[in-house]
């Protein structure tokens, strides 16, 4: 098991595509070895993640699919994980990985995988901090993390992506001064797309006033503005100035982004908490319960206290 | 401290309000003697609790103060634990408090507590399971809990309360068809609120229709139909008719409730977490993983094992 883990390794790392599809499942489902696996990755791996991120409907995939053509044509290597918010369960997953890998299924420069969101806190797939870093050990020049951005998540994909764009479409009109100061604070890059809607320009307008507001306010007087870029994903209208917009974000960030500490910090405190639980039973904590809630002097905290006690002395 | 809480207990079983306030902000807070004041309490009172659920603007606020006034009446001692989303900051509830209490206020036999749901998962207060348990210590007849009914919260209060009463309003007309399924796997009484209104009947009929459904069908067949009831809280139309429907269920129940069990291993999972990790400081793994991520080599499963290992050591 080591050894194959060792080479497992060792070939996700020359890129072989098999290899880190075994890797992600291995990883996601706790399979096996993945501890051990996981002990062998660099966080700092060179691969620059890229967020999508942005509300139900925003055309994010199709954006996605424009953007791996456009960088195709610069023979940049690029893995896509999409965490699918559709199904609780895999099928949902590996059906999007069929209907997403229809165009770039046979193209070696390009990864696609889709996971599952697993009932996670706000749609990130549980284990997508492992996977992502599994992921840069293979020698991709781009890492592109596509959510839908539903509370919660909008604040990992920020810590984990070094730059994030938020996708936004006309439908969202006027109304985007209601948006969640949670997108205006994560957002590296807006995308207002489908924008040859007829409502676009008032998008356009009303995230312009906005990032600049947001440039010109408060303690932070003087920051750049956020760019608000147009695009048509559909038929690739904006896509080379979007390319671009996120290129020249990367090479002038100097440091990490400010919410990775923050996202790994929780992620941490998650391991932690889930080796110490790892010998508390939880089906023998359900049963004893269960008896201990019908004795007439049943008190929650004194169970607690005792289930603990046994679970250390025995 | 010990001989202190322990008269605390003493007064909160004579019906002290006071001490039982003091002793709800202790369990709250976390204060000093909370764990020890917990390991007094008997999960089994005799007081039941009552659920009030249901969407923003259904008018549980005016119903709770119906009930009150009717089973006030009636010579009983109520309390209400009001669960108040409007601010994460305790000035939000207890600014609830001096408004729902201006009438109740010098009556001796209706205690009202607000709470602010501190940003627990779903709405409800993260002590709510501990401070029932106190308020059941105390000599009480019927404890009522008000909560806006918001995704994981309604399963909550269903766990909690012996006896769980939806409210609704016309306003939500139509569209009860949309309505979670939870909302009625939860419900053990309807309420149609702001029943003079104009859509009160289509509302009235559409749940009807479907706690007659939920009746025959599938393996449940013959089930007692879950009560519809209409009221105009604000004239107080319909109460008493709702008081006797809560006694009724309350009489005829001869278990826990279904969702007992799961809401306590819940909590019991929490407490066992909470007391595992203890001993790990947040401030210092902060910054230690600060530091490690600035090295080229950093691995974040290596940091979280190391971490542990020198918590465990030192």
């Amino acid at each position: 098991m080591r050894n194959d883990l060792k080479q497992l390794h060792k070939e996700v790392k020359e890129g072989n595509f098999p290899a880190l599809a075994r890797g992600i499942t291995i990883v996601e489902n706790e399979l096996n070895g993945y501890e051990s696996l996981l002990l062998k990755l660099n966080e700092n791996r060179r691969a620059r993640v890229i967020g999508i991120t942005g509300p139900p409907g925003a055309g994010k995939s199709t954006v996605v699919n424009a953007l791996l053509r456009h960088w195709l044509k610069e023979n940049k290597k690029i893995a896509v994980l999409a965490v699918d918010p559709s199904s609780p369960f895999n099928y949902g997953a590996l059906l999007g990985d069929r209907i997403r890998m229809s165009e770039f299924y046979s193209n070696p420069n390009i990864f696609i995988r889709s996971l599952a969101t697993r009932g996670a806190l706000g749609g990130l797939n549980a284990r997508i901090i492992e996977i992502t870093d599994l992921v840069k050990e293979a020698p991709f020049d781009l890492v592109l993390v596509e959510t839908v951005g539903v509370g919660q998540s909008e604040v990992e994909i920020a810590g984990l992506a070094d730059c994030t764009v938020v996708t936004l479409v006309p439908e969202a009109g006027d109304e985007v001064q209601t948006l969640k100061a949670g997108i205006m604070e994560i957002a590296n890059i807006f995308v207002v797309n489908k924008a040859d809607h007829a409502d676009a320009e008032g998008l356009y307008r009303n995230l312009r006033m906005l990032v600049h507001e947001k440039a010109h306010s408060g303690s932070k007087t003087g920051e750049e503005e956020i760019p608000v870029l147009k695009t048509v994903a559909t038929d690739g209208t904006g896509i080379p100035e979007l390319a671009a917009s996120v290129t020249h974000y990367l090479d002038k960030q100097k440091d990490l982004p400010a919410k990775r500490l923050h996202l790994l910090a929780d992620k941490c405190w998650q391991l932690i908490q889930a080796a110490r639980m790892k010998d508390i039973d939880k089906h023998k904590l359900l049963a004893d319960l269960e008896v201990a809630l019908r004795t007439d002097d049943f008190n929650l905290y004194a169970f607690t206290k005792q289930f603990l006690d046994k679970t250390v002395t025995g």
